[in-house]
Protein backbone atom coordinates (compact mmCIF):
# COMPACT_ATOMS: atom_id res chain seq x y z
CA UNK A 1 0.00 0.00 0.00
CA UNK A 2 1.13 3.13 -0.98
CA UNK A 3 2.39 5.85 2.18
CA UNK A 4 1.91 9.30 2.36
CA UNK A 5 3.03 11.72 5.07
CA UNK A 6 1.37 14.10 6.69
CA UNK A 7 3.45 16.86 8.49
CA UNK A 8 1.67 17.85 11.33
CA UNK A 9 1.33 17.94 15.19
CA UNK A 10 -2.56 17.83 14.62
CA UNK A 11 -4.06 14.54 15.55
CA UNK A 12 -7.54 15.72 14.06
CA UNK A 13 -6.13 16.18 10.93
CA UNK A 14 -4.52 13.00 10.57
CA UNK A 15 -7.91 11.20 11.28
CA UNK A 16 -9.62 13.30 8.71
CA UNK A 17 -7.07 12.68 6.04
CA UNK A 18 -6.44 8.92 7.11
CA UNK A 19 -10.47 8.02 6.88
CA UNK A 20 -10.74 10.16 3.47
CA UNK A 21 -7.73 8.17 2.18
CA UNK A 22 -9.00 4.67 3.38
CA UNK A 23 -11.15 4.77 -0.20
CA UNK A 24 -8.05 5.06 -2.27
CA UNK A 25 -6.07 2.66 -0.48
CA UNK A 26 -3.25 5.27 0.46
CA UNK A 27 -1.96 4.67 4.16
CA UNK A 28 -1.38 8.36 5.56
CA UNK A 29 0.95 8.10 8.06
CA UNK A 30 1.84 11.06 10.77
CA UNK A 31 5.21 12.73 10.97
CA UNK A 32 5.12 15.63 13.43
CA UNK A 33 8.83 17.36 11.65
CA UNK A 34 7.75 20.86 12.74
CA UNK A 35 8.25 24.12 9.95
CA UNK A 36 9.00 27.35 9.88
CA UNK A 37 5.51 28.84 8.57
CA UNK A 38 5.80 32.62 7.08
CA UNK A 39 3.88 35.82 6.89
CA UNK A 40 2.58 36.36 3.81
CA UNK A 41 -1.11 37.31 2.17
CA UNK A 42 -1.88 33.56 0.56
CA UNK A 43 -2.53 30.05 2.24
CA UNK A 44 -0.83 28.32 -0.89
CA UNK A 45 2.38 31.09 0.04
CA UNK A 46 2.46 29.55 3.77
CA UNK A 47 2.28 25.91 2.32
CA UNK A 48 4.92 25.88 -0.23
CA UNK A 49 7.58 27.75 1.77
CA UNK A 50 6.65 25.06 4.03
CA UNK A 51 7.11 22.24 1.32
CA UNK A 52 10.55 24.04 0.47
CA UNK A 53 12.09 23.03 4.05
CA UNK A 54 10.38 20.15 4.58
CA UNK A 55 11.68 18.47 0.93
CA UNK A 56 15.49 19.04 2.30
CA UNK A 57 15.47 17.35 4.99
CA UNK A 58 13.16 14.39 4.09
CA UNK A 59 12.55 12.36 1.29
CA UNK A 60 9.40 10.14 0.94
CA UNK A 61 6.08 11.77 -0.47
CA UNK A 62 4.38 14.10 2.11
CA UNK A 63 1.33 16.65 2.54
CA UNK A 64 0.96 19.68 4.50
CA UNK A 65 -2.31 21.81 4.97
CA UNK A 66 -2.46 25.50 5.77
CA UNK A 67 -5.92 26.76 6.37
CA UNK A 68 -7.89 30.20 7.65
CA UNK A 69 -11.08 32.22 7.88
CA UNK A 70 -10.86 35.43 5.50
CA UNK A 71 -13.23 37.56 6.09
CA UNK A 72 -14.37 40.30 3.05
CA UNK A 73 -14.86 43.50 5.32
CA UNK A 74 -11.77 43.18 6.87
CA UNK A 75 -9.87 42.92 3.68
CA UNK A 76 -9.49 39.15 4.23
CA UNK A 77 -8.18 39.61 7.98
CA UNK A 78 -7.61 37.15 10.22
CA UNK A 79 -6.52 34.81 7.22
CA UNK A 80 -3.41 33.18 7.00
CA UNK A 81 -2.76 34.55 10.67
CA UNK A 82 -6.42 32.74 11.77
CA UNK A 83 -4.32 31.03 14.37
CA UNK A 84 -2.78 33.83 15.88
CA UNK A 85 -5.65 36.04 15.96
CA UNK A 86 -7.77 33.39 17.94
CA UNK A 87 -5.43 33.40 20.77
CA UNK A 88 -5.18 36.87 21.49
CA UNK A 89 -8.14 38.82 20.45
CA UNK A 90 -10.33 35.17 19.95
CA UNK A 91 -13.94 35.42 18.39
CA UNK A 92 -15.19 37.81 20.81
CA UNK A 93 -12.49 40.38 18.56
CA UNK A 94 -13.72 39.57 15.45
CA UNK A 95 -17.20 39.95 16.46
CA UNK A 96 -16.30 43.77 17.85
CA UNK A 97 -14.57 44.40 14.85
CA UNK A 98 -17.65 43.63 12.98
CA UNK A 99 -20.36 44.96 15.16
CA UNK A 100 -23.40 47.69 13.51
CA UNK A 101 -22.49 45.55 10.70
CA UNK A 102 -25.19 43.88 8.91
CA UNK A 103 -25.70 40.91 7.19
CA UNK A 104 -23.97 41.58 3.60
CA UNK A 105 -20.94 42.68 5.66
CA UNK A 106 -20.55 39.95 7.58
CA UNK A 107 -19.45 37.57 3.98
CA UNK A 108 -16.90 35.48 5.06
CA UNK A 109 -15.18 31.98 3.81
CA UNK A 110 -13.03 29.25 5.20
CA UNK A 111 -10.59 28.19 3.20
CA UNK A 112 -7.75 24.96 3.20
CA UNK A 113 -5.11 23.87 0.95
CA UNK A 114 -3.21 21.19 0.99
CA UNK A 115 0.47 20.68 -0.41
CA UNK A 116 1.35 17.32 -2.14
CA UNK A 117 5.05 16.82 -2.37
CA UNK A 118 7.17 14.35 -4.27
CA UNK A 119 10.40 13.41 -3.65
CA UNK A 120 12.27 15.70 -6.41
CA UNK A 121 8.68 17.15 -7.82
CA UNK A 122 7.10 20.07 -7.70
CA UNK A 123 4.20 20.86 -4.97
CA UNK A 124 0.66 20.82 -5.76
CA UNK A 125 -1.78 22.62 -4.44
CA UNK A 126 -5.39 21.56 -3.20
CA UNK A 127 -7.97 24.36 -1.87
CA UNK A 128 -11.13 23.71 -0.85
CA UNK A 129 -13.50 26.56 0.44
CA UNK A 130 -16.72 27.09 2.36
CA UNK A 131 -18.76 30.48 2.19
CA UNK A 132 -20.75 31.59 4.26
CA UNK A 133 -20.90 34.59 6.93
CA UNK A 134 -20.14 35.94 10.41
CA UNK A 135 -22.90 35.47 13.63
CA UNK A 136 -23.37 38.43 15.34
CA UNK A 137 -22.63 36.36 18.86
CA UNK A 138 -21.29 33.05 19.67
CA UNK A 139 -23.54 30.13 19.54
CA UNK A 140 -22.96 26.32 19.92
CA UNK A 141 -20.40 24.08 21.61
CA UNK A 142 -19.00 21.60 19.04
CA UNK A 143 -15.66 21.92 17.26
CA UNK A 144 -12.89 24.49 17.96
CA UNK A 145 -11.80 27.97 16.92
CA UNK A 146 -14.27 30.25 15.18
CA UNK A 147 -16.94 27.48 14.69
CA UNK A 148 -19.16 29.32 17.24
CA UNK A 149 -19.07 32.51 15.07
CA UNK A 150 -19.32 30.79 11.38
CA UNK A 151 -22.74 29.95 9.55
CA UNK A 152 -22.27 28.35 6.22
CA UNK A 153 -24.45 28.93 3.34
CA UNK A 154 -27.28 27.44 2.94
CA UNK A 155 -27.78 26.87 6.90
CA UNK A 156 -28.64 28.92 10.05
CA UNK A 157 -26.56 27.44 12.57
CA UNK A 158 -22.66 27.76 13.14
CA UNK A 159 -20.24 25.16 12.82
CA UNK A 160 -20.33 25.24 16.56
CA UNK A 161 -24.00 24.10 16.71
CA UNK A 162 -23.88 21.22 14.47
CA UNK A 163 -22.54 17.14 14.94
CA UNK A 164 -19.44 16.17 12.82
CA UNK A 165 -21.21 14.72 10.68
CA UNK A 166 -22.76 17.51 9.78
CA UNK A 167 -20.34 19.61 9.84
CA UNK A 168 -17.99 17.81 7.62
CA UNK A 169 -20.88 18.23 4.47
CA UNK A 170 -19.50 21.98 4.37
CA UNK A 171 -15.99 21.41 5.62
CA UNK A 172 -13.16 23.45 3.61
CA UNK A 173 -10.72 20.76 5.06
CA UNK A 174 -13.12 17.79 3.54
CA UNK A 175 -13.57 19.77 0.18
CA UNK A 176 -9.66 20.13 -0.33
CA UNK A 177 -8.78 16.40 0.43
CA UNK A 178 -11.85 15.48 -2.06
CA UNK A 179 -9.83 17.53 -4.31
CA UNK A 180 -6.69 15.71 -3.65
CA UNK A 181 -7.79 12.21 -3.70
CA UNK A 182 -9.59 13.08 -6.96
CA UNK A 183 -5.66 13.48 -7.89
CA UNK A 184 -4.70 9.90 -6.56
CA UNK B 1 35.43 53.74 6.82
CA UNK B 2 33.49 50.55 7.83
CA UNK B 3 30.28 50.02 6.17
CA UNK B 4 27.27 48.05 7.10
CA UNK B 5 24.62 47.12 4.72
CA UNK B 6 21.00 47.61 6.54
CA UNK B 7 18.92 44.99 4.82
CA UNK B 8 15.36 46.58 3.59
CA UNK B 9 13.18 48.37 1.23
CA UNK B 10 12.64 51.16 3.97
CA UNK B 11 14.07 54.05 2.89
CA UNK B 12 12.68 55.85 6.28
CA UNK B 13 14.50 53.51 8.21
CA UNK B 14 17.47 54.21 6.13
CA UNK B 15 17.82 57.71 6.74
CA UNK B 16 17.15 57.46 10.95
CA UNK B 17 19.85 54.73 10.75
CA UNK B 18 22.40 56.48 8.69
CA UNK B 19 21.92 59.96 10.85
CA UNK B 20 22.82 57.91 14.10
CA UNK B 21 25.51 56.17 12.61
CA UNK B 22 27.07 58.87 11.61
CA UNK B 23 28.52 59.76 15.13
CA UNK B 24 30.55 56.79 15.20
CA UNK B 25 32.14 56.74 11.78
CA UNK B 26 30.10 53.94 10.37
CA UNK B 27 28.44 54.02 6.83
CA UNK B 28 25.13 52.79 6.56
CA UNK B 29 24.48 51.14 2.90
CA UNK B 30 20.88 50.16 1.70
CA UNK B 31 20.91 46.47 0.77
CA UNK B 32 17.09 45.43 -0.73
CA UNK B 33 17.56 41.49 -0.23
CA UNK B 34 14.16 40.73 1.01
CA UNK B 35 13.88 37.90 3.13
CA UNK B 36 11.04 35.63 4.56
CA UNK B 37 9.25 36.77 7.48
CA UNK B 38 8.18 33.83 9.99
CA UNK B 39 5.45 33.58 11.88
CA UNK B 40 6.21 33.91 15.50
CA UNK B 41 5.41 35.50 18.83
CA UNK B 42 8.70 37.69 19.25
CA UNK B 43 10.35 39.79 17.20
CA UNK B 44 13.85 38.58 17.68
CA UNK B 45 12.45 35.17 16.13
CA UNK B 46 11.40 37.46 12.92
CA UNK B 47 14.35 39.00 12.77
CA UNK B 48 16.62 35.43 13.61
CA UNK B 49 15.16 33.99 11.14
CA UNK B 50 15.40 36.73 8.59
CA UNK B 51 19.29 36.72 8.87
CA UNK B 52 19.92 33.07 8.75
CA UNK B 53 18.20 33.17 5.18
CA UNK B 54 20.43 36.43 4.28
CA UNK B 55 23.94 34.96 5.86
CA UNK B 56 23.33 32.08 2.85
CA UNK B 57 24.31 34.36 0.11
CA UNK B 58 25.50 37.60 1.67
CA UNK B 59 29.14 37.54 2.96
CA UNK B 60 28.93 41.16 4.29
CA UNK B 61 28.41 42.64 8.24
CA UNK B 62 24.47 43.56 8.16
CA UNK B 63 22.12 44.65 10.30
CA UNK B 64 18.09 44.20 9.76
CA UNK B 65 14.71 45.41 11.86
CA UNK B 66 11.62 44.17 12.99
CA UNK B 67 9.27 46.11 15.34
CA UNK B 68 5.70 46.12 16.47
CA UNK B 69 2.79 47.59 18.42
CA UNK B 70 2.22 44.81 21.34
CA UNK B 71 -1.41 45.66 23.43
CA UNK B 72 -1.56 44.06 26.79
CA UNK B 73 -5.14 43.56 27.12
CA UNK B 74 -5.03 42.13 23.54
CA UNK B 75 -2.29 39.39 24.40
CA UNK B 76 0.13 41.42 22.76
CA UNK B 77 -2.06 41.65 19.41
CA UNK B 78 -1.42 42.74 16.90
CA UNK B 79 2.54 42.04 17.71
CA UNK B 80 5.13 40.76 15.05
CA UNK B 81 1.34 40.60 12.61
CA UNK B 82 1.53 44.91 12.81
CA UNK B 83 2.08 45.63 9.37
CA UNK B 84 -0.70 43.30 8.19
CA UNK B 85 -3.59 44.49 10.54
CA UNK B 86 -2.68 47.91 9.87
CA UNK B 87 -3.72 46.88 6.13
CA UNK B 88 -6.71 45.01 7.18
CA UNK B 89 -8.35 46.39 10.04
CA UNK B 90 -6.20 49.63 10.45
CA UNK B 91 -6.14 51.78 13.50
CA UNK B 92 -10.10 51.72 13.36
CA UNK B 93 -9.99 48.07 13.72
CA UNK B 94 -7.72 48.11 17.15
CA UNK B 95 -9.60 51.06 18.67
CA UNK B 96 -12.81 48.83 17.94
CA UNK B 97 -11.47 46.37 20.00
CA UNK B 98 -10.76 48.69 22.66
CA UNK B 99 -14.16 50.09 23.38
CA UNK B 100 -15.31 50.58 26.39
CA UNK B 101 -11.79 49.88 28.08
CA UNK B 102 -10.43 52.76 30.09
CA UNK B 103 -7.02 53.93 30.46
CA UNK B 104 -5.39 51.06 32.41
CA UNK B 105 -6.34 48.73 30.13
CA UNK B 106 -4.90 50.94 26.97
CA UNK B 107 -1.16 49.81 28.23
CA UNK B 108 0.61 49.02 25.10
CA UNK B 109 4.04 49.07 23.76
CA UNK B 110 6.38 49.56 20.77
CA UNK B 111 9.01 47.28 20.10
CA UNK B 112 11.50 47.66 17.57
CA UNK B 113 14.21 44.72 18.00
CA UNK B 114 17.86 45.41 15.49
CA UNK B 115 19.79 41.42 14.72
CA UNK B 116 23.39 42.88 13.92
CA UNK B 117 25.65 39.95 11.66
CA UNK B 118 28.91 39.90 10.89
CA UNK B 119 29.75 36.88 8.42
CA UNK B 120 30.53 34.00 10.12
CA UNK B 121 29.22 35.34 13.27
CA UNK B 122 26.45 35.10 15.16
CA UNK B 123 23.28 37.39 15.37
CA UNK B 124 23.62 40.11 18.10
CA UNK B 125 19.84 41.91 18.98
CA UNK B 126 19.26 44.94 20.34
CA UNK B 127 15.66 46.06 21.43
CA UNK B 128 14.11 49.45 22.03
CA UNK B 129 11.08 50.16 23.97
CA UNK B 130 8.21 52.75 24.08
CA UNK B 131 5.67 52.10 26.35
CA UNK B 132 2.63 53.96 26.33
CA UNK B 133 -1.14 53.63 25.75
CA UNK B 134 -4.04 53.36 23.14
CA UNK B 135 -5.84 56.86 22.41
CA UNK B 136 -9.44 56.39 22.19
CA UNK B 137 -9.60 58.16 18.75
CA UNK B 138 -7.23 58.98 16.19
CA UNK B 139 -5.37 62.05 16.63
CA UNK B 140 -2.78 64.19 14.29
CA UNK B 141 -1.73 63.82 10.72
CA UNK B 142 1.81 63.39 10.85
CA UNK B 143 3.71 60.07 10.89
CA UNK B 144 2.33 56.51 9.54
CA UNK B 145 0.97 53.33 11.20
CA UNK B 146 -0.22 53.32 14.24
CA UNK B 147 1.00 56.73 15.21
CA UNK B 148 -2.55 58.28 15.61
CA UNK B 149 -3.65 56.01 18.49
CA UNK B 150 -0.49 55.82 20.32
CA UNK B 151 0.32 58.02 23.14
CA UNK B 152 3.47 57.63 24.53
CA UNK B 153 4.21 57.65 28.16
CA UNK B 154 4.66 61.52 29.58
CA UNK B 155 2.88 62.88 27.00
CA UNK B 156 -0.38 63.73 26.42
CA UNK B 157 -0.20 63.76 22.48
CA UNK B 158 -0.24 60.86 19.76
CA UNK B 159 2.79 60.15 17.64
CA UNK B 160 0.65 61.87 15.04
CA UNK B 161 0.51 64.80 17.37
CA UNK B 162 4.74 65.25 17.01
CA UNK B 163 6.88 66.59 14.65
CA UNK B 164 9.37 64.18 13.97
CA UNK B 165 12.22 65.68 16.46
CA UNK B 166 9.33 65.15 19.04
CA UNK B 167 8.46 61.85 18.68
CA UNK B 168 12.42 60.86 18.07
CA UNK B 169 12.89 61.58 21.56
CA UNK B 170 10.55 58.70 22.51
CA UNK B 171 10.94 56.44 19.57
CA UNK B 172 11.35 52.67 19.82
CA UNK B 173 13.64 52.61 16.70
CA UNK B 174 15.48 55.27 18.19
CA UNK B 175 16.17 53.67 21.62
CA UNK B 176 17.27 50.22 19.93
CA UNK B 177 19.69 51.92 17.33
CA UNK B 178 21.11 54.06 19.91
CA UNK B 179 22.24 50.59 21.73
CA UNK B 180 23.74 48.96 18.85
CA UNK B 181 25.60 52.13 18.47
CA UNK B 182 26.59 51.95 21.97
CA UNK B 183 28.02 48.51 21.18
CA UNK B 184 30.50 50.08 18.43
Amino acid sequence: MKKIYFITGNKGKILEARNKFSTVDIEIVQKNLGYPEIQADKLEDVAGFGVKHIQERFNEPFILEDAGLFIDVLNGFPGVYSSYVFHTVGCDGVLKLLKGFNDDKRRACFRSVFAYMEPRGKPLFFTGECYGKISTKMLGDHGFGYDPIFIPDSSSKTFAQMETEEKNCFSHRGRSLNKLIEFF
